[in-house]
C-alpha cells in the first residue's frame, strides 16, 4: 500500500459537555494540527496516490469551515460534543466528499482509505481511519 | 476505525544478554517515550475512545513499576532480556488488564485493540499492536 | 551558562481586537506547549539549575489559572490583547514570582534568567525572555 | 504485531516530469527523511524484531545508492518519475532484497512486513508498507 | 526580548565546491525547514512582535526566489558556495531588506533582531543571527 | 553570528545522590538525545562555521567515552552528581578540548562558542553554553 500525508492546522473554541470532561466543559479551545494520509494500492500514471499541492489546498478549504470558530455556535454541532475524535471524522467525511467531487484530481478516484489525526497537544491526539468506499 | 493517543516516558537501568547487542550487554540505561493508542470502531455516548484524562492516568500507573528501576533486579525479568520490543509487550499487557478491570472506565470496554510505541532515541523505537480480545 | 527547560500545555479560548487579526477577531482558541528555558551562571550543591520536579510543578499551577478558561471573560486582560507575545510575558512573571516566593526551592534563588516559548501549532510561537532582576 | 523502527536521510537532486508537477518540474532537490518500520508476529529467541545496528547498516547501504546524486542521471530511473511514493517503493525492494540476502542476520528471516517512510519537509511525506512475501 | 517564530521550506538543488564537501561535491539537494525568529525589546500597540500572517507571506516570497532551483544556476551565487550557513544569511538579508521596505507592516520597524534556522535534516541545520540595525 | 548544528545520543545508568532527587536516587537510566552548537562571527573560506562530517564524527567520539556506561561506575564522576546540567558541560569541554586539538580542521579555530543541549525526555533538557575562550 502507498501513502501521501500533508499537514496544516485550525484553531477553535468550544467546550464539552459531560461529567467526564472535567474542566474541559468550560468554553476553552485548541490547535488541531491536522496530518491527513492517503492511500491507494497502486500510484497513478505520474507516479502518484494524490497531487500533494491540491491534497493541502483541499485540506486547507475543508479546514476552513471550523477553523477560527467557536464550534458551540456552529449548527452542524447543535446537540452534539466536538471531541477530538468526533471532529477527526468530520475532517474524514470533508476530504471524502471532496474525493468523490474530484477536487483531488481526476486520477485521485483511486484513493482507498484515508487516515485524519488531529494532534491536541504534544502528549494527545485522535484520528479517524476509513474507506472511502464505506463513507456514506 | 477511530483512535485516540496519549503521551509519558519512562527512566530505567538494564543490561541486554547476547552478542548481537554488543556494548549494550553492559550495564546501561534509556528513556523510552511511550505513546499508546487505543482503537475501537464505534465512539461512546460522550464521544470519546477513551477519556484522555484516565488514558493517561492507566499509562503512568503502569509505568509507575518500572519507572527510575534496574530492570536486571527485578523478578519479573529474570532470566528474560528487556529489549525495547519486550517491554512494548510488558506496557501493552498492563494497559490491558487495567481495560479489563475497568480503570479506564465503564465505556471503555469498547476498545478493541492497543498498540504501544516505545521511542528509546531519535533514531529508534519499537512497538507491540494487538487486539484486546487476543491477549490472554 | 547553564540552563535547564521542562514543558507543558494550556487550552485556552480568546478573541483578537483589532484589523491586523483578521479571522482570528472572532472567539477561537489554541493549545499553548509552553516551554519554559532557567538559566543560571554557577549550578547549586546538587548540580542542579533548579530541580526539574519543582519547575515542572511550578509551571503547571501559573497555567491553572488560564488552561480551559475564555480568556476574554478574565479581568485580568479586561481592555488587551491576549496575543500569544503577551502570554508569554504572563507566564514569565508569573514564574518569577513563583521563583522569588521560593516556590522552587532554596537554591533556586540563583537563577538569574528565564525563557517562557508558547507554541502554538507546528508552524508559529512566540517567547518572552527576561532577567529575573529586571523584572518588576 | 511488534515492530522495530530506525530513521536516516538521504540528499538528492532530480525534476519531475508532468504539468502536474509545477515548479518541480525544474531541476530542484529534497532531504528524506527516511523511517523503516519492520514488522513480524513473534519476537527471535533474543527478544528482537531484528537487531537495530544491523538495520540501521543495512538502511544507510540501500539509501548510499541515491545518497548526494542527481536521480536524472541515474540508469534505474530513466524514463521514470521519482516521486517520493516511487522513492518509498525503491527503499522497499533494497530492503527486502537485503532481508533475503541475509544482510539483516539470520533471525530477520521472520520478519513480515515492512513499512518505509519518506518525509520530504514538516508538512509533507510518502510511505510504501507491503509484505516481504508478496514482493518479487 | 520578545520573539515570534514562524516555519515555511523550499526545496534546492546544488553542488559544493572543495574536498572538505566529499560527496556533496556532487550535484545533489536539499529540503531546508527555514525557522524565522523575530526580535524586539517592546511590543507594539496591537501586542505583537509582528504580524505572524505578514510575516509568513514575506518568509514564503524570499524563499521563493530560491524554491525549486538548481542554485549552482542562479547567477547570484556564482562562484560562491551555497553552504546551510550561507543560505541562511541570504534568507536574513532578504527578510531584513522586506522590513525596511516596510513589507511586514508599519509597527514592524520596531524589530531589533532576526534569526534565521535552515534545518537540513533531522541532525543537522546552520542559522545566522543578526542584528537588523548592523546589517548593511 | 552563524552557527551549525549537530545531533547525536546516549544510553547511559546512573543514580543521583541528595533528597532533591527522590526516585532518582535508585540505579536508572536515561537516553540523552545531544544538539551540540557551534557558533563564530565568520564563515571560513568554504562557507562553513565547522565541516558537519567532522563535527558529528567528534561528537561521536566525545560521547563514546560514556555511551552504554554505568556513570555511576567512572572516576571521572566519584562523588559527583550526574545531572544533566554535569553532563552538558562534560560533553562541552571534551568538544572544546578536540576544537583546540585541531581535530575538527585547521579552520575550526573560528568557533567562539559551543551550546550543548541534552534532550532527556519529550519536556525535559538542560545544557551548557560557553565562550571557548573562558574556558580553561
Amino acid at each position: 500500500m502507498y501513502s501521501v500525508s500533508v499537514r496544516d492546522h485550525m484553531m477553535i473554541a468550544h467546550s464539552l459537555k459531560g461529567d467526564v470532561f472535567g474542566p474541559a466543559q468550560r468554553l476553552h479551545g485548541a490547535t488541531y494540527v491536522v496530518d491527513v494520509e492517503f492511500r491507494r494500492r497502486a500510484l497513478d500514471a505520474d507516479g502518484l496516490v494524490v497531487d500533494i499541492g491540491r491534497a493541502s489546498d483541499t485540506l486547507r478549504q475543508v479546514l476552513a469551515d471550523l477553523n477560527y470558530r467557536n464550534l458551540d455556535e456552529l449548527p452542524a454541532f447543535a446537540g452534539k460534543n466536538t471531541t477530538t475524535e468526533v471532529l477527526a471524522r468530520v475532517v474524514f467525511d470533508g476530504l471524502v466528499s471532496a474525493l468523490r467531487g474530484g477536487e483531488l484530481g481526476p486520477t485521485a478516484s483511486g484513493v482507498e482509505q484515508v487516515r485524519v489525526t488531529l494532534r491536541e497537544s504534544h502528549v494527545a491526539s485522535a484520528s479517524f481511519d476509513g474507506q472511502v468506499d464505506d463513507t456514506p
